[in-house]
């Protein structure tokens, strides 16, 4: 069997796992304040092209949520997000058992826009019964999104531009951000995201780590206390140069930054594959993510030889399925699944 | 100005107030474990025609929804609810502040159907990652629903088999229940109400009383600990009497049962002129809330002489307006009110 | 039996009462928006000397800690309060059931002092492990203090100092503060009150209101949003009107201040009746509660013919049992309880 | 500098570095549905000697915690432990932040004891007003303890009848249970605590794992839903099998059980030092951790060669010291180091 369906399927990349084993007789302090942690927020200060962002490592990207969330809203605010977004969908309550409502804005392709948000802004000013509802108080975002869209420097400018005005801290869900960077009609950098975010994450498990997220905090209001957030939410590995080693590799030669271009060159050839074929995609994503709509019985001869996965909503009665690449995917597995997929 | 906005802009029926008054002077142990409270509780459990129920007395309506979720659901459990419903929107997500999400479901006409609740609870069975969502844990109604409307004793028949049937408790918000109760096209009783659901609340703070709520736990397993609840949530008032005394007024001789009828009437008659004036309804309601689309125009020239509830939504541009009455609503203000209608 | 348990066994002061009934049919808008608690709100703004302060009507203790509290805290705070605090002892665990940890200081007679909040401060900053642990982000007295005793202008001006530099906030319950402001010691004043603490709130339920306590913000910083805490916490009373009209009569010609006055002097005429029987105290209250260590017998004697508050700890084996005047005790039953104290 | 201040400044035990590296380009499933975690399951049945109960994986010791309580008890309940216990003092709130008190208990050891749990228990029920306190839901204890201290068998039997006896589920944090298998003076096996509790963790990061703890669930009522709490707490690891194969290689052989033995030995050297030298303890522990009354001076002198940890209390000025060993301490870096006590 072949995995299509996720892109956490293997370890770590071998750069990662290689320094994993050089270090691993080293003696360090705990929490997060060994050297390597202290570098790879160095190194991660540079890519951001500023100085002066806070950087904090976590294990994964649900706790990351939960501890950024947890750390900027009050008790009456809610986030702003996606219908679709990974908060609002596939985190069993987490940022409600914070506390917080998710103030859900539709979305048809997984993005939400500066007038979506100035619009709820604005309502809930002017409702003449602001206090009897949930005041946003932040917005959530994902790059790329929860179905592999992307947010274009324009977009996000616009959206930073109308958090700012509307005094609502931006923060980027990363967890999937070097597909995103890598693919070949994205046009932000990282710098850019450091720039408009207020807060945002690099993600690690997805993108060549075994696991690890790097939370970035450029707003200086919001750094205050951050440490006290995630040892309260259960974040703070003992052993956490774990996560600076593995940071450190990605970041050291600018491995974040190409690891995943293979990937998305794989999913564009398996997007080809499905449009020549003429099976409907769900979305048009140009990241390592490819939703199509299959027949049942389309899907029922892929997964005898693949793991794909499956989404829990349908259209039109056909499933929607993910075609999923990773850093890992070896080539030849790809060139069969194209193979299979115009046999259908 | 004349007051058709909402339904609580007057003190107690004066049946309440004299016992009030009565009773002022007398001295009592507090925290509703007094004889007036005691007495209440009976006479509400003959209404119920079921001598094993429990009765506790709350304050207000959200601090009782809070109090009910918090006390039914296990931390990753969610509360199925119209997406109109009064915790989904207007309660600051007192519900989230508990650590539980509303898993809204969508509601032309302020109901939720039987249909929807197990389709939502098979989906979740089904879906093969059902523990990365939040898993349905109870259901919330409201009778008569936020925009006015009413449960069949068929479909809350219906709802009630399925509910049980899915393991999900069955909560009905009665906030307004003796509006409801009193709609000509009413066929649930209160025992019929007490039979079906698991847990309700027979409102007083709009239906007569000064203040206060009733909740009714029907379902053994539900009953335990119902005042560690109350007390945690800072609903156990210390003079708990005093809304013992207002139920036992409103109970003991079936004044809960008819002082809403006129309301009702009232309310039918200002449908009855919207209809004429060719006004559309946002909403067909028999209960004593209407909710009409007027034109801004329309509303305006009302303004001047009444307060009328404006809906933060409007449709096709058009403000959606309540008109509400309540048991003191005088009979020379409809009629005003209706040759205002009449003659915009 | 006669009442001397505790001190909300009456309903509302007599005076209280007549308003309650002569604007019961008055019709207004609801949520504490109407002209009753507009004039109560300047009223206590007089009384407390500073026309700046926000003031906002809660129904009941319990909530009204949580409401405050909430709306202070950041998630990772904790708060400074007595080991014999209302907070810490009986409230079912509502602080932290908002999230927040109570940080109990010791206390042998229900007060701490400003050493005690400065070392808590200073050790918590100076642990080296400071995110491992709480954060102090304010502080809870009462006044008078669960045991009834109380602050001293000196030693409340040296705790505010103390909170201030080190950016803690200090909220004062005034549950019983007429009865406080009313002892023959105190050398406290509402105005020094309302500049020595950044939140507090002036009690009714038990002084004199039937239910209502209002609270009265000084700090500007925690202005803001208190209406959204005062929703999410079930707090907001639908018809709101009920309390300002309560703390408008309260406050209209300084009831407030004197109506507690004969209840203190009550109950120090059971204190010497105590100390002439040699009934060791449990703790030297000046205030409407006195505390002694009977025997056995003695308290099931005096239980025959009255209800007493009967503490859950004892001393030597020796309950600790309370007597509680107030502002309706009839003189007597003070004279028949002195009577029969004497006779044990 | 050498490192006796914790026990997990190293990364993983070779045979689990190993196994790491052998399967780190191997594919499977996440979230810990891979055969390596089914296998480690099933060898924790084995070592526990019951193939009935559930076991799950963690990445974290406070994660865990949080997770297992916020699993069991209900929101008015709170949790038994020791005033020096792990949740109580080191995890910044945690376990508040879910909503539960920790309900402390005297030690003077670290130990609780089967009568100070059946005394809480029933001054609870006694009170007459159990339902405004926190009802006592569960309890925690660690083993070792906090301090490094041990329960007898006979001590965790009478433990775990009083518990089952009040119904409240018995959990024991097991962060070092490795170390305290192999103290000599331990009488209690793993089949004994997984017959004696009713829901425990094995600890992982501390004993020979780069980082995992599996919690052991043997009470039936308490396993429904597990998953959904990890989820929800940010602790589904998305590459699960990482755990999974670690707990593999710590039980496929024993290695658990003799891992730690030289450390233990160890420790005990450095305890023998420090009486030789007349050095007070602070606690008397037969485990990895030994805690001793420095004068400032002999600190001042051992840290310029040693990182140590010191508690952030005193006894009579003098600090706490811990001197803590590992499974991976070197035997001459313990030999310098009692050289150098007895030189002080």
């Amino acid at each position: 069997m072949m995995y299509f369906q996720c892109d956490y399927v293997d370890g770590a990349h071998p750069a990662l796992l290689k320094r994993l084993v050089e270090t691993n007789s080293h003696r360090t302090s705990g929490y997060g304040l060994d050297p390597y942690c202290e570098n790879a927020r160095a190194l991660i200060r540079r890519a951001c092209g500023n100085p002066d962002v806070d950087v904090h490592f976590l294990v994964g990207g649900t706790q990351t949520n939960m501890t950024v969330i947890a750390s900027i809203l009050r008790p009456h605010q809610g986030v702003l997000a996606a219908e679709t977004g990974h908060i609002t969908c596939h985190e069993t309550g987490a940022i409600e058992a914070l506390g917080h409502k998710i103030l859900a804005l539709p979305s048809a392709d997984g993005t939400i826009t500066s007038a979506q948000v100035e619009a709820y802004y604005r309502d809930h000013l002017d409702s003449g019964v602001s206090e009897h509802t949930v005041q946003p108080g932040m917005v959530y975002i994902s790059f790329p999104t929860e179905p592999g869209t992307l947010y274009t420097k324009a977009q996000l400018k616009e959206l930073s531009d109308t958090c700012r005005r509307c005094g609502l801290p931006l923060y980027l869900d990363g967890a999937r951000l070097a597909y995103g960077l890598a693919a070949p009609d994205n046009d932000l950098t990282l710098p850019d995201i450091a720039e408009l975010c207020d807060i945002f994450y690099i993600g690690g498990t997805k993108c060549g780590a075994a696991f690890g997220e790097a939370v970035v905090i450029t707003k200086d209001s919001l750094k205050k206390d951050f440490r006290y957030a995630i040892k309260q939410h259960g974040g703070m590995l003992a052993k956490g140069r774990l996560l600076g080693i593995q940071f450190e590799a990605l970041f050291a030669d600018g491995l974040y930054f190409h690891l995943c271009r293979n990937a998305v060159e794989q999913a564009l050839r398996i997007r080809q594959a499905l449009e020549e074929k003429g099976i409907p995609p769900y979305i048009s994503s140009h990241t390592n993510q490819q939703f199509a709509l299959l027949t049942k019985d389309q899907l029922a001869h892929l997964e005898k030889k693949y793991y794909l996965g499956i989404w829990d909503r349908t259209v039109e009665g056909r499933p929607i399925v993910r075609f999923c690449t990773c850093w890992a995917t070896p080539d030849e597995e790809v060139d069969e699944l194209t193979r299979d997929i115009k046999a259908l």
